[in-house]
């Protein structure tokens, strides 16, 4: 660890050391926190580290203020994320992969935030597994992925009939959509989790965070290849 | 109703007028019950019915007991049933879909259930979502039948499948099978409920049963035929 | 399939091959979208198929919008359901029963979505198992009908009542009226799924439209009749 | 409260006092005790109170040997109750009426110990919400009753439907009868609580000493009378 | 049942048998119901029976509607009932006794009720489990009573205790007060049902009315008598 | 930390810093291990340690054959307990109290782990809230503790009873007896989480271990005094 | 117990005897308390008592409204806690850990309330498990506390964490910060009581007071000390 | 896909062309199969693919049995597998870290499929976060890993600090060990989830074999390596 690992802000305590343990800074998790809390965490992380600097979950009105304080980054709205110094593409590329237009929301952070840190991501929605010939009309789109990230809620199939059809590794995000027996969510990430394709993996109920996230784990992997 | 609704065994009251209100004798469950409460049953269903009589979910030793004291049955030993009478067939066809070879104790006792009461069955086996092609192969036989029994534990993502696949009636039985977030089958229900298909139906947990009776009740209809 | 399976929007991905497959378009669920987004779809669907077209859980406000735009629908507000092009009758009926007053909206949800498929439907309403007089005075209507729809809520006991009654095909849909035990609904899910009666099918909570499409399922094989 | 409340011996403390404050001995709990506890016990309670003596949940076995050490008291092997000084019978009179022949058991254990601590005694079994024929053939047995215990599993119907015929007090027990969704009766108990009838109450599942209790309190109301 | 059984209001079918089947017209639940609907119910009630009209649930500007409409009624606002034509008192008693100041809602709506069907009614409140001495302080009170309903949230204990303490039927009402742990009432229901204290029943959660109306239904046995 | 943390045995990898750490050495969860692993922890815990030894949930069978292997410890069968230098009398002491006779194995364990690590140890057993005299009677002696551990099943009432008798700090183990609602321990954890005596702590289901470990750490503090 | 134990208020039932029972005076809950309520409650403490007077989860309005009637109080508006008359030191201290920001309420109520009962507190923020070394850096402030109170929501950890650092008690509140599979609370709750560190005892969700109060009893017995 | 997709054997459908789609053969799943089915169905997947054959779950009498009929193949007894042909390594490496000895069947089962297909595994057990000193000496271990998985029952913690302390992958797989509150894995399943650590994925509980299939993809891609 480095002589300072993290900066004490009196609300919060920025883990500074992160970037050099894990090859990112710390994320800053936007939901509860005042614009103001939001910048002197900001400024904190553009001056101590050097990579890309995010605050997911964040409404438009703070953003505006905070980007007003702190100029040079970018606001996406659909994704509800800010972005400083966003990372040079790596050349790694994950296809997001969606059951429904219910589940464009969670689609979306996943993919902001991947393409934030460097990964290369292309969107497929609608491919939910009542429709079959649309899942695998995209076939090869899915193949050609380095990860296919997952986005389904109510039954969660998609994850399943995905684990099949591709070899690369598959994250799957269950998501809040659908009602009554959906159980909020509970009932994808159960039935992903029991799922009968081998070697899929499931993050958190409409994390698309913590799917790009995941992603980008197994992006540094690929980066440093095997001998 | 009848003159006699019910017979008064003691132990147990039989509904003999079933027959004449819903199409088919009372079915007997045989779990818990002795292989002489089993005779006796059996034989006043005999005597105040025409139509099939079916004891469900009868272990071998019980079986032959029964058979020796009321002859004329058979016993299906996979299905765990007892039949005597068994109906004529009507023409009406189902096809039974399951996920996995585990699931095939709740298969065996749905196809057994139909054709003892007047249902075409025929089974297609290991046909879960991980695996496609397997489930595409299958199409035309799927769409053929007159309603499809989809049998799946785990995540029971196969229900979503056929039901995008066919227009016919689909009735989804969901397994115990699996382990961890399976819950003992409680997942594929909620996840057969959840499902992104419209119009399909679930009954209960691993119940062959429920879903042979339930095309029956189909079956009655599809005979009325519509003006 | 045919040539063309689906038409991209964009922000969702039409399923023009649906009518071909299953006998009816696309069914839009409404909620969350905005009206643009309903007309576009709807404008899709009508121009690629021939049969009804249908949008579920609209609001009022949509609902006018996007009649202003497509022309030639009707908003059934207690239904919230928007419609082009209803189906003719084909001869086939229901019986949609709720157990109490709270349940209308649900009740209403599957009779409409089941008129404007073609099917005949009548509604028994207040018919609840604590005042069992009520139910038995329904009788002949209930076994009149090629298919039960029961909608209940609380303990969701009519399913198991209407199941002994009628011979037909018995759906039922369990309703989140009701407070405390009744967990939103589950508890009636569960209690159906338990029932006594055999051969009832469930479909998921407060889903009148997912009632309703497993009737139109039913009616489709009615139709075909048996040789 | 008397001189003295409680005899200490060793293993457990009974409760010499709740004659005098409830009007019946404290009851034992047999499950889990060895024989010579129970011996122990009994004789404690035989000597310090002047009422009747109950042990539940006792095995064949243990209760052989119980007799022999405790003669006068009687074994009921199918409620599985020892019972020492039954009561006189107090005019107060139940039902126990069972939705099947699966929640015998129960049924056997609450009119075991209701006819012990005094209350007269009838049962109606097989009166399940499936064939309300035979329910309604009972109408007049049950609406004779001073107080009717159902004792349902599954989906637990049958209380509600009692709870619509009858005026006087419903205690209704849940049995763990079924499988799948039954979920080891905890759905029978939401459904009972859950239920359309007003006024029902509810004891813990498979508990038909909890409805015997439950009754022998009321029939202590009762006896009093009311000015 | 007599001549007519149920009047059909379109919106609602009204139970007008109910009086001559269980001692009172059906009580009506107001939540979710307009003021003309409650208008039209309740003029139904009074003109087709002849004892006590109560409308449960009804927040004030409907109860000011409703008794401007139809005169002679009464409005308890802390309870949300609506009374016309209160019963007689009749002797029978019962004691509220509840855990803390948060569940006064859930006592003033059984007591409200419980007095308009003609019960005397005591409330004894911040009773709980955690101040013993308080509680014993009232055993006298309670053990006077002819029932005792016991209203408690949190964990429930003062079930248990109240049970221990009285010789009279106890009946227990799970409240949602409290947070975290307390399930919004369903750890209070299922501690109720496993509770230590013999014959104790319990109904739903919040449900001031099942247990009034459960009073209601001892009430009349006790007046019965016993011979 | 020591030199040396931890001793690798291949299969496990024993904590022998804890004494330093934690005032006591690592203690073994006996279940699941054999014979031969038990003793090999044990003679490295010996070796590295001067504290006492402790060994749970040890059935008969292997505590013979270990201790055989490992002369100079002691075995408590009833709390299935092995013990080697059994730590000094520090003064501090408990009362465990019990609702009931089915909670004394937890009662044992917590017992006996208590003594082993040098706490002075009384119960106090079945003095359940369904008889609050018993309980009354113990005030004094509850009162006398340093600390309560209160263990109980069912409802689990008795730590809420117990919290409001006493000032001193309170352990609450949940236990696993009863049977339906109790769903085995969970019913009871939760209500005591919920329980309306403030600052109650609990433990997990059945922990007599961990409510004697809680114990140990209180007197720890307690022994260090404060300025 | 004293002459006067409770002090009737109508709407409350004000324990005055808990003082000289547990040492210090029922601590009020604010919420849902109108302010009239609370100036009358705290008065009544006031008046009959002589240590500090809480009342806690209090709205900033209702806050000035009762220091306006009831002057000499504080109110800390992160707290949401009212204190009058706060205890002297003790020279008892706790460490407050907190894994995140997002649990600060929860700290700051546990802070504040231990304050006003005389504990001396620190509090650590920030230090969740996902960067040991902002925990580990922490040791030594953690080691040198009285007892720990850890506060931690998602999947809660950090009582793990802290439960094998420290030799003293640890008191952990899950929170209910997190969402999806972090179920309000439930998930950190039941992890907190499974964890893998031995003696760690646990409070309901979200309640920095329930932790609190378990302080102050714990600061009783090392006040008394030990022979 | 290839020109024969699947092999029908009657019981079991086999999926030989799942090596050219994913890369490996299908994966026997051996619980409930008897020797003769493993052996036909070892037997045909031996003969339409070239790469490794893995039946999992398997007891030591099936295996030698079907070692007998089938050789060639190796039994590990401790992680249940069969296999036949075990791939080349492939450079990819993967650390199994294990919270307890209780976790080590799971261990054995992720360790040895991992190895059957060409991954390096090293095993580090023991390291729960109640022993922070333990985990933090395996650091450099951990960080040279390619992916870790992470093994752990009770409350999981282990997970989220692994994914704190490096920056490759981390599959974390739920075991059911523990009792109580650890509710036979699903605490550990849903805490895993709600961590902390950014990026972590979660398979099903006990399934070190899903564990092992995602480091398969894993290894994939990463062999695939980053233009």
């Amino acid at each position: 660890m480095t002589g300072q690992d993290a900066v004490d802000l009196g609300f919060a305590r920025v883990d500074v050391d992160r970037e050099a343990r894990q090859g990112l800074p710390e994320v800053v998790y936007g939901s509860g926190k005042t614009p103001g809390q939001v910048v002197e965490v900001v400024r904190t992380l553009l001056r101590h580290n050097a990579g890309p600097v995010l605050v997911t979950r964040v409404d438009a009105g703070t953003a505006i203020s905070v980007l007003r304080a702190v100029p040079g980054g970018t606001y996406d709205s659909e994704a509800r994320l800010l972005v400083w110094r966003p990372a040079e593409p790596t050349g790694f590329s994950v296809v997001v992969a969606a059951a429904g237009t219910a589940d464009l929301p969670v689609v979306r952070e996943a993919a902001a935030v991947a393409a934030a840190v460097g990964i290369g991501v292309t969107t497929v929605t609608d491919v939910g597994v009542a429709g079959l010939h649309r899942l695998l009309a995209e076939q090869d789109r899915l193949r050609a992925a380095d990860t296919v990230i997952v986005v389904a809620g109510m039954e969660g199939a998609l994850a399943s009939a995905v684990g099949g059809l591709v070899a690369c590794p598959v994250v799957a995000v269950p998501t809040s959509t659908g009602y009554g027996a959906g159980l909020d969510g509970i009932t994808a990430l159960l039935a992903m989790h029991a799922s009968c394709a081998a070697g899929i993996t499931v993050v958190n109920i409409d994390s698309g965070f913590g799917a790009a996230m995941a992603a980008f784990r197994l992006s540094r992997v690929a980066r440093r290849g095997t001998p």
